[in-house]
């Protein structure tokens, strides 16, 4: 019940930094961005200390290794977070952009205004960077935003927003402008989702379960994020070269993210040419191989896949493999398991690419390119606060302008309706 | 439990009719509307004896006389909603179209192009006419819909919905794209609010009992709509004469709709001149007045108004009104009990007219004119399917755009990522 009223009085004080943020100026925000930044490396000694702190623990909890990379922070790692400010900083403010608008036959004129959408809650798990980009997104565009990040980097979160928020307010933000909630209690997380009169949306980054558990219980409008079970399909008339490097890339590069891919679909004609050579370079990168029958035969170190296969994301060095007899039956699978994030065909037949980039049902469909693209950053957006994988509001990478909502104004010389 | 089954085997035939949509042409699209709108007209009388049953439950029942009106239909009706039809098919397709792009510097083109939603799935109350429209909206813009409509309404809902699919399907397009939940169960629509997988928005249209159930429950991606506490504000600097017209035109034009106005807010300095006649105004028009005691002062018909009054959405011949000492003081009133749904200032003043449509968090914000026009049609839009009051994906009247997403298409000559 304490728990409750505290992060009511947090919604409270974040809604009325809001109104205050969506009158500020650009020049004001972008310069508290960079008071921001400046403050976190002039508090590197701090951060490492608290991050050290969550690495200890961590290791006494027993972390992966994997986990514990992504928790820890280290003077690069700190001078990126300030310089991804200074990009922010540098970007071109949304807020107040005028998107369209008409004179009405009765002389109304309406204007469409982009606003910001007043409150933000990020709700995240061990990246403490996260805490960074999103105060600095959020702040960019105008909201206010409550943090909740894992447990396993609260050391480090608390220090971060103790920073920025002084930074922030130092420059004349106003007071709740960035809240972090402190506890660990996972109840904190169910009122958050319930608090809508004191936040407009919710949007949570992590695995799987996070965005489960925010997806099935908020009440708060929510931007669902980062699944990715994507595909690669290589068409009959695939360059072949170019498909393997394709699949390749889409695999190894860095498997642990939402854009890698997790099974390669390939037509039964060029199966027996591309497999055995493409089969033994990921057994080389050390890649375990799960494919269908067909697969199987291509070479030995392939395992039989199951049915749970084609729909796993392993965001691992594993890759599910099936050879398919048809265009139609890559889209046929494609529909079945994809979670709607990134799909790319490999092909030089023109109605071949134009059928899969309609006919796929996804945030970014790629002919002929890597699915690791879909980013903020290489899609040009300068920033990237998650990639949506609804359909509602924003899908695929989110820049600024999906942190912001519209208004219409509208002005006139006393209309009245009939 | 079979009822589950029974909504699950339509969203999966809904799935399966949005991929079929998607792909079909504008022409075709068009093409089922004008069917539609034939068979309307000519199952005139099947509609009008379905009708008359609904209406002899509803007399039992005893349904008020608003609500008999909302579900009473008459042969200029049912033209009325073939014509809307007409209308929809005669507007432009925002499927496909580009909205943007860019060639990044690895060469890789980047599309950003308007696709359907999917499935949506309508939630509304005792208006037949929503059956039409909904359908008429959702096949323009190629997704297959599911609707269930208020218990009132079912027996012309069944033969609306019948025509309908029957037209459709003979046009041409997918079996499954207008789906109607035939049973009256409540437990019916706590599926849907559940069945992610298969719809991908749910828009619910109707009371405030019916948007909280929907808000509250639903995991599926919502469009909330339709709650309007609306206020007016007359500045000290009004012309009051327009102060006067507009304020009674957003009041008594048509209580029963979202748009209208709630609360009058006057500055104290012109009270003394515009409210007794206003007031006089109003009460000749048979509305029933609540205000502060600086209003009770003004003429002998108002009664006090209570705090509840300000959180009040009346839809009905009921005004609150609220003496306020100056613009702050009408803001923050407004920012305490307004809807984010319309709002109006009064104003000769430049520096009042910007601050108020910067300040006010609302759909839609007006200069010297009144609320009524928060209208998809008034818009120039040519179309409604309802009115967004959260800040996620659509905001204020949503015409055909709104009932559609992007994705992004992405074409390249073999690029991988570094």
């Amino acid at each position: 019940m304490d728990l409750q009223k505290e992060l009511i009085a947090m919604g409270v004080l974040a809604k009325q930094a809001a109104r205050g943020l969506a009158k500020c100026s650009t020049t004001e925000k972008n310069q508290a961005l960079l008071s921001m930044a400046a403050a976190l490396e002039a508090g590197q000694e701090r951060i490492l200390a608290a991050n050290a702190r969550d690495m200890m623990q961590g290791e006494t909890k027993g972390l992966s290794a994997a986990l514990l990379d992504r928790l820890r922070l280290t003077p690069e790692r700190i001078r990126g977070m300030a310089d991804g400010l200074r990009q922010v900083a540098a970007l071109p403010d949304p807020v107040g952009e005028c998107l369209g608008g008409m004179r009405r036959p009765n002389g109304l004129d309406i204007q469409k205004i982009r606003v910001p959408f007043g409150v933000v809650a990020m709700i995240y798990e061990a990246r403490p960077n996260v805490t960074v980009d999103a105060a600095g997104l959020c702040l960019k565009t105008g909201n206010a935003v409550i943090l909740r990040g894992g447990s396993e980097a609260i050391e480090s979160n608390k220090v971060l927003s103790d920073i920025l928020i002084c930074a922030a307010g130092a420059a004349g933000l106003p007071t709740g402008s960035i809240g972090l909630v402190e506890t660990t209690d996972r109840e904190a997380v169910n009122i958050l989702l319930k608090m809508n009169r004191y936040i407009d949306v919710i949007i949570p980054r992590g695995g799987a379960g996070l965005i489960q558990t925010v997806v099935e219980n908020s009440t708060v409008p929510v931007i669902e994020t980062g699944i990715g079970i994507c595909h690669t399909y290589v068409d009959e008339s695939a360059d072949l070269t170019m498909a393997a490097d394709i699949a390749f890339n889409a695999k190894v590069s860095r498997p642990g993210v939402c854009n890698s891919m997790e099974t390669l679909l390939v037509h039964r004609s060029v199966a027996g040419r591309l497999l055995p050579s493409l089969l033994e370079r990921f057994y080389q990168a050390g890649v375990e191989l799960r494919g269908c029958p067909a697969t199987v035969a291509c070479h030995t170190v392939v395992k039989p896949a199951t049915e749970e296969d084609w729909a796993t994301e392993y965001l691992d060095f594993i890759l599910s493999i099936k050879v398919v007899d048809s265009l139609t039956e890559a889209l046929e699978h494609i529909d079945r398991f994809s979670t709607k994030h990134s799909e790319a065909i490999v092909t030089q037949d023109y109605a071949n690419a134009r059928r899969f980039q309609q006919e796929v049902d996804a945030a970014a469909v790629y002919v002929n390119a890597s699915t690791r693209f879909t980013d903020g950053f290489e899609f040009g957006f300068g920033a990237e606060i998650g990639i949506s994988t609804q359909k509602l509001h924003a899908r695929g990478p989110m820049g600024l302008v999906e942190l912001t909502s519209i208004k219409y104004l509208v002005s006139g010389n006393g209309q009245i309706r009939q």
